[in-house]
């Protein structure tokens, strides 16, 4: 057994209360074995925590991580006119290869601020698990599958692939990579292919991470065809079992709310996209009280900028405060809660909590700075005022991914510069297109 | 003449774009001597910018800096409450001495995230001017006066006080500190009082700084009491001439956003702590629309919890849209204005615009990072994605206060331990108090 101990920290434990811990890991299993005090002993190597925050790795719920190559390609501008004028034009050009540069941009940018975990709903899958792979980080990842503009061939392959790519990875890069069925939306995946694939997806055991609620674009045309409210619609289609999760989830009434409660399927809040986009504001303060588990997303970089979970859990704590009118709402160990074991379990995950048996995924957050000063309390600063570049070391499944803020598994300077120039090479095609 | 060059960069220009330029600063006056195409020549000292966004130096409009001791002491509260329960009895307890602490933390944090100049509101300016001239940033600084809860001495005194250290402190600092004199708002002073001092202020030459319509509770008192708006109220007083500025402005109608750009009064838009206490949005793209200058200000760090103008820029444009229900809302490049020129304008400042003649306040922004690839728009860049620690180098009136990271003018390590130190000494007899 080869371990691996995390010494000297303040370690965030799974009822969101910090103290000081030693944190000791089984590299091997990449589980952790033990939480408590001096537990460096006979270590074969240790991490220094000293003076800085032990957290779960954060777990990111919804992204589009490729999408790195479009940061701030287009900016200020609605979800519909972004997506239509802008966002969709660039990704009919790229290619695989463009997927797995934009990837490990975007898993670079997660590994440096204690990202661990991510839920991707993308194309080109194989691409993206190959990058997985090999940074050392944990994702559940999908094809996303859409209908509408597409005849029925194409619409059937296109679900087929959904169901097939989630089928054939998951468990790959040593059980790392789990997989989700993904029908893009309720309103760009027709109801008869969600009739017919649905039950595909349960016979094949896959939980379903699709959007919905977005916008209100999303929830008045259903109302408007089948009567009744998206999340109504989406059960009647056999979507929102337990294992499910939605992104967004902002347009929900409190009868959606009711019935996220009563399926147990979950909810992942992206507030930045939601703010950018004008989306709006989820009632996650009435969502966490009627016992639905909210997980956050960063969603893609195009619409954030960035893929940081700090600035997701700040973002949260704010607007979940303006949805409710109330400065108590959304507080700081809520989102402490909702960046780690929120996300986890909604992502179906083991990790999100730091305790023996769980699996080792964890972020070092260096307290030594001014905006960190003075240290009243620990979770306050997770919310509030940690940010990215505060976080020191990056664990998962037992692996150090990035020790003193140098990533160890993919090469920091050449992913930059082929992303820099794989992005030009693809706004110059998109233009020319 | 000692002359700074600042070599290899990407400026950001008044009209807020961005090309290639060095820039030549004479370091004996603290101003800009030219900006264009290699500068470096027979510079005394050169600063590389490569790969890097030159910035004007951030200037934030309204702060209590020396609250960063009281930093996460009291989250997820709204302000009536978060006041009176927990920070005035904090406040209470404060020394001379705690004040120059907290305000070495909060000036130390602001130099690391490239803001250069400061408007505070608070009490005991002669320790804070004393760490302004130190530490080498720009300030407009003043003694907060309220009346409410004072007999007709205590007012007068506070007023008075005000009125003096205003009319003092003005041009300390080598004229790096200028000054204001700051009714604390329109409910906590007694429109008598205001009716006596307003006319000295303005006689002394001094721009009045106060709080306005932050939340309802600061809009239906007055419109009670006086039948009018708090803003017509403020002119009815004599406030909001030209060089007079408000905290906050979230609940003004259209007749108050009307009343600003016809007085040529300024407006701080402070997101963090308008999320964070729950006091609601600005509406920021109809004061810009009405030809209102708009500003940027952190708050204190307890509402905040940071004093980072990147984070309040990425906040400005998030709520911007969501106030104004559109996406296009509060556009990159305007948050990129706001949080220089719109700032330094408000607080009656010449920095805030890289050209020649201006004041040497500067930022220069590392963009070797992930998140700031690719590069396709450096004013994106600036609005959503960068951050506090992207922050490679700080100049104020020429001078170099933070290069490569290490502040030169502050040791970053005493003031983070005096903080600490003094923090929980003040804690601990605040609540035996």
């Amino acid at each position: 057994m080869t371990t691996l101990a995390i010494t000297g920290g303040q370690v965030l434990h799974p009822d969101i209360t910090v103290s000081r811990a030693d944190v000791l890991i089984d590299q091997d299993s990449g589980e952790i074995l033990e939480i408590g005090a001096d537990l460096a002993g006979d270590a074969d190597e240790t991490l220094d925590a000293s003076d800085s925050l032990v957290t779960p790795g954060f777990a990111n719920g919804h992204s589009h991580v490729a999408m790195t190559l479009l940061r701030g390609v287009a900016d200020d501008k609605p979800l519909d006119a972004w997506l239509q004028e802008d966002i969709w034009p660039v990704e009919a050009e790229l290619t695989a290869e463009d997927i797995r540069v934009g990837t490990e941009l975007g898993i670079l940018e997660m590994i440096k601020s204690g990202t661990t975990a991510f839920s991707d709903m993308y194309f080109e899958v194989d691409e993206i698990a190959a990058v997985v792979e090999e940074a050392g980080v944990r994702a559940v990842l999908g094809h996303t599958a859409i209908t509408v503009g597409k005849d029925d061939d194409g619409a059937h392959a296109d679900l087929e692939q959904s169901l097939e790519v989630a089928i054939d990875l998951d468990g790959a890069a040593d059980g790392r990579i789990s997989t989700t069925f993904q029908p893009h939306s309720l309103t760009t995946v027709g109801g008869e292919y969600l009739e017919e694939y649905v039950p595909k997806a349960r016979e094949a055991g896959l939980p379903i991470h699709f959007h919905a609620n977005e916008t209100e674009h999303e929830v008045s045309p259903i109302v408007d065809e089948h009567g009744v409210r998206p999340l109504e619609y989406a059960v009647e289609k056999g979507l929102l079992e337990s294992e499910d999760f939605i992104a967004h989830g902002v347009h929900v009434d409190e009868t959606e709310i009711e019935l996220l409660a009563e399926t147990g399927a979950s909810v992942i809040h992206c507030p930045a996209s939601n703010m950018k986009l004008a989306s709006g504001m989820a009632p996650v303060q009435q969502l966490r009280d009627a016992g639905v588990t909210v997980g956050l997303g960063t969603d893609g970089a195009a619409s954030n900028n960035d893929l940081s979970m700090l600035d997701e859990a700040r973002d949260a704590a704010m607007i979940g405060k303006l949805a409710a009118d109330d400065a108590s709402a959304v507080p700081a160990d809520a989102v402490a809660e909702m960046m780690t074991q929120g996300s986890a379990d909604a992502m179906g995950l083991e990790s999100g909590r730091l305790e023996a048996g769980a699996p080792a995924d964890l972020a070092v957050i260096d307290l030594e700075t001014p905006h960190l000063t003075p240290r009243h309390d620990l979770v306050s600063h997770l919310a509030y005022a940690a940010a990215a570049a505060d976080v020191k070391h990056t664990i998962c499944d037992g692996q150090v991914l990035m020790r003193d803020r140098e990533v160890l598994t993919l090469d920091a300077q050449a992913v930059r510069e082929r992303a820099q120039e794989t992005a030009e090479s693809l706004l110059s095609r998109a233009n020319s297109a």
